[in-house]
């Protein structure tokens, strides 16, 4: 791990908590992965004490929030640490989607709002989703929406269809964008973000979808959500009316940089067990798998890429605090496609080498390769961001698009 | 499809065949992969009543065992239309590894095991699996193993630690490959064939693995399973005492024709559904996603590499029909590494077309995507057909390994 | 080689030719392509008269014009032995641009013109060029396309712009695509193929271009070519006005076959000359480089994708004289991309496998990488072929462009 | 480019050497490249001087040897900028490979040879060679060498057999490594280095290798050289005697840091070409070329991948400064087979992107694409360092190589 982006604070914390996760977590880790995650609550609970007793509990936060007060680069190198194990982030409350609904109800809550979910958000004692993609629309193109906010009275009443809720079900709420605006003249200008109580009549969710051969449960799930007629104050909007997207724009902003942390979490910790594989396990008497070439150009390549990847990911964080997200988007498109396509290479080269071991549940890699498929996919495909760059790119040598 | 290797036989058969994979099977297999495989099985045995009632039943078997009376050449090409659903070749009963089996026991088997395993098997009364793989010995190296029959009077007793063997639950009988001859000269002549019934005292079927995600059951599983002092009489040996090795060598090599059928057969599924995708899923109103140039690049390559994956499988059989496995020995590992990475990457891209529908349990590909990944480490990883391939070529050049 | 396609008069023919091949041309290949090409047309007359003492004379063309009578599928596979050296086709009289300028005029010339131009072209007396690319516009759209041959009285007069016509230097005619019915109401009826002497004024031949750092000579150069009130006699259009593009397009079916094939020529020499040096060359004492796996994987990998070429090119050309050209137009456009990717492919690694060596000019490696970077692009470039397959097959499924 | 490693002298230095190269050398690159290199010496000249004018001159050297005074990290970003065009850093007399022979020199030469050999050649008055590969033994296992240097009274005697001599045809002196200690008990300790002057007997240059095409001339050339009973004082060794190798080494750490910042900037310059034909070219009326999803495709992925590549550089030669050469051995290793990868990326879409065009030497590209094909070769082939890489690496987990 490069040292070059290392405050001394993050000299500080990065070997404690990378202790903690290899010596607290990751014994942990097969065990909550192989079933329900309620049952695992208690035990994760447990670990979440010992973070807060650390005081290393929303390390994301400001101080005054009760937070590490870290910079996005120092957080970033913190968050690839935690990544090593799937449920690093969720120990320490910093999991996607409530970090994205944290920082977006801190700037844009008002103070109703920040009282009643962002306070309880911050303490970890319930959790939320954001409900944003349609199963009947691509999800590269956003503004393509059906769902619908009706203002009657003094509430908003919802319809419409979501899947890809991540983490709804026992969430306490949903962040939903929804169509208010349906006139405004710009199609950006249509939609809104609102809050609804997963209580709430009429919030139905239908089903955690069963994906890459798990519905899961809890915290980790993907659920599908017909919202029918539902009802909730007006007061539960974040924002202004119309800014819907604007402000889920800004969640992604930081968020791009917080999911390809974690994808350097993952790539580092199947880089690490590649080679303990490869220097373990025989061939023949005596010859180790490491031995071969082919493995040996897996380890360099993965090594390459991965180190690629940070400086990356950092180096964009860093020109992110410098001069703004709206300098950067371009760079955060290019790390989202750029890290996704490393992270599924580093995966598999990893399951090549463990062999049959590596297709089994009995380690770590699998659940990776599963869930991590759609690296590529969410937050925009890879090939949308890719035509996104090259326009822009060409935009300055002259292509009127 | 190539018209070239199609005898009339075939072209009379293959139109049939795929309208009722189409219009029979494909109905039900969301259903089926849903949910524990016994609670299948009345669905499938109504399909299996179907396909004997059609005279299709056991279409490798030669006519003078009931069944088709077909070439290499000609079942392949059955087999790559049964492959485009999962359970096909299951419901025509030449699935593996009963296929296999099958085919060792017709060649190898005393009238005493044809009498007592063959018939009932190929009646589909009952299953078998084949207990090779041992978790502590790398599988590209088939001379490692642990697992020994030591003869006592009338009994073998065998004791081991096997896992990947496949269809063990719910299966009649294992053919476990256990060290017999520990002290002949050639290591390739230590190992035998042996019939486990699985009512054997001491067969312990420890678990079906969890792999990508799901334990599965019955015929759609693979057990890790220990024999403890298991004892089987001495008529339960297939051929000859030492000859494991080369029976299993032997079964292999048409298997893996049907392999790189089956995985054929998959890319053709896989390659519909990307195209059907293509033309449906609007990117914006009238816009579809088959018209942007990401999509098509990867059509024409998938539609180039399947019909390069099928000439080159459909050739190898055909040269083997001709002159023997031993003559194609070479190509016979190409086909393997050659279209497993075929297969990978077409199921990636389709997945990549649905998008995040891709990733889901809705559509089969997810199905695919993770229990194809073993394609490139089962029956040897590609790596080391690759060397094989290689070195065989280097000798005829004056290498000396 | 696979043996399927072989007919007697090819497993006759084809161990002769290759014996020809290797002890007679690829001696002096080197020092022939080293020198500019009329220092070496004494040397290759001699061969040429070898040829015809041999009967081997213009192998493409049909018995009673004084040819081996071939089918496609046979001819291919001469061509493909022809190509392991870069002038075996010429000394076999059967090399581009003039095997397909022959065939145009077999079908489409006038007695005339087969008396005065295609008749000393079949004796390898005179040489011909082909002249369509223009430099202002996308070779991918030819339609779009500046030159024109007005009528004036007995004559066309040309005027236009043209390069990458090969083999221009030296030749004694050039067919010419020009514009003469400006007005036909489908672009592909506007332009018509007519011959022109090289000797005529105006057409002045601005320059050998230099690529990829060679200017060349004689057939070996690709020539610039001003066409400046250029006057030739109207019986000079080969076939009716406005078929240019129909002919052309008919001269590059079989063209494209031949180009493949050439190509697959060319990759057996490549892989034969990596598998020859991973033999001798020692990294250490009595370490040799085939010994290495990453050169086994380079090996094993070109093994399976020279074959996949090989049966893709002969299937199509197969289909092709079963069912006509038309009913294998994609197959065509896929074996173009699908082969100029594996030929580049195998000779990056036959270079690398070379090391230095393999970038110098002491090699005919270096030769091939240069030249045959074309490969992608003439003729279409690849990315136009992937589009136009795609759209073919997704037409089938209902898109609609 | 990245502001990240920018001092405030690099980014006043960094646009004006810009705009130098743009608008002074390129203008002249394509007259230069097309003709000899002698015929272009009086046009370098006079940019040499103009050069001095500005006090560029010598910019990786330090300020008491009139140099710039840069640190690794700023010469390395200066240096891409000079590799923007492939005479750019001769101009600035920072060439390969007499900027390592200056540095061994500088560190290692004694008053003697610094003043007759080190002045001259920091004053630009002539041009040296670094004699080391020899063409029967792999570059990639460096202790294998069979020239001699004998010591016979107050002479060295010279007899051995090189290639890959860059720039010796007009060069005043080679660095020669030869075995002079053959029985020194570590095989890195049995050469040395020594300064033959070329005008001495028994130094014959055989020829100028030609390489891809090309035979070059001066300084744009690649000598193989006979040394034939070559008779040196022994006051032409340089360091001690057994040095050889670890001064070679030394050489070359950050010789690679300079060898792919040069790559680095022939990426950028690549990059610029292919989008100024993206949004030039016309597809037809009013399409432009760079509209294609391909094109897109390619421009993104070159831009994140010459990003990362310059990030990875950047911050090797950051490390380096800081922690010295042996520490970043593995990360030195690393950029080489990374960028080098990238450099054939890049350059191979910009050439598609130009379609014919870019084949021809009428652009810088093919020269590019000729000349640097061997970057994934010398200096160790990409193979050999992913080796020694994954074995470092690997020791760190436990293997024992």
């Amino acid at each position: 791990m490069t040292q070059l982006f290392q405050s001394e604070k993050v000299k500080d914390l990065l070997p404690k908590i990378y202790s903690f996760v290899k010596d607290e977590i990751i014994p942990h880790e097969s065990a909550m992965l192989s079933k329900p995650f309620q049952e695992s609550e208690l035990l994760l609970n447990g670990l979440r004490d010992k973070v807060k007793s650390e005081d290393w509990w929303n390390p994301h936060l400001p101080v005054n929030l009760g937070g590490l007060g870290l910079s996005l680069v120092e957080f970033a190198q913190i968050s690839e640490v935690l990544a090593n194990t799937p449920l690093g982030h969720y120990i320490f409350n910093c999991q996607a989607p409530d970090i994205g609904n944290m920082e977006l109800l801190i700037h844009h809550g008002s103070a109703h709002i920040k009282e009643q979910y962002l306070n309880p958000l911050m303490n970890g004692e319930i959790r939320s989703c954001f409900s944003m993609t349609e199963p009947e629309f691509a999800g590269s193109n956003p503004v393509l929406m059906a769902t619908q906010a009706i203002k009657e009275g003094s509430n908003f009443t919802i319809n419409g269809h979501k899947w890809f809720t991540t983490a709804a079900d026992g969430a306490a709420f949903a962040i939903v964008m929804a169509v208010t605006n349906s006139n405004a003249t710009r199609p950006y200008q249509r939609a809104s973000l609102i809050i609804v109580p997963t209580t709430t009549a009429g919030f139905n969710l239908v089903r955690n979808i069963s994906i890459m051969g798990e519905k899961g449960s809890g915290y980790l799930s993907h659920a599908e959500i017909q919202y029918e007629d539902c009802k909730v104050p007006i007061e539960n909007l974040i924002g202004e009316e119309g800014q819907g997207f604007a402000l889920a724009q800004e969640r992604l902003g930081s968020g791009r940089i917080h999911h390809c942390m974690r994808w350097i979490g993952i790539c580092e910790r199947a880089f690490e067990m590649m080679c303990q594989r490869a220097v373990k396990r025989e061939l023949s008497p005596g010859v180790k798998l490491g031995e071969k070439q082919t493995i040996q150009n897996w380890i360099a390549e993965s090594r390459a890429e991965i180190n690629a990847a940070r400086l990356m990911v950092l180096h964009t964080a860093y020109e992110m605090e410098k001069s703004g997200a709206k300098a950067v988007r371009n760079e955060i498109s290019t790390i989202k496609f750029f890290v996704a396509d490393i992270l599924q290479k580093v995966l598999d080269r990893s399951i090549q080498t463990h062999g049959a071991l590596g297709i089994t549940d009995d380690l770590v890699l699998s659940f990776w390769y599963r869930h991590e498929r759609g690296a590529r996919i969410y937050d925009g495909p890879d090939e949308v961001h890719k035509s996104v760059v090259a326009r822009n790119i060409l935009k300055g040598f002259g292509l009127q698009v």
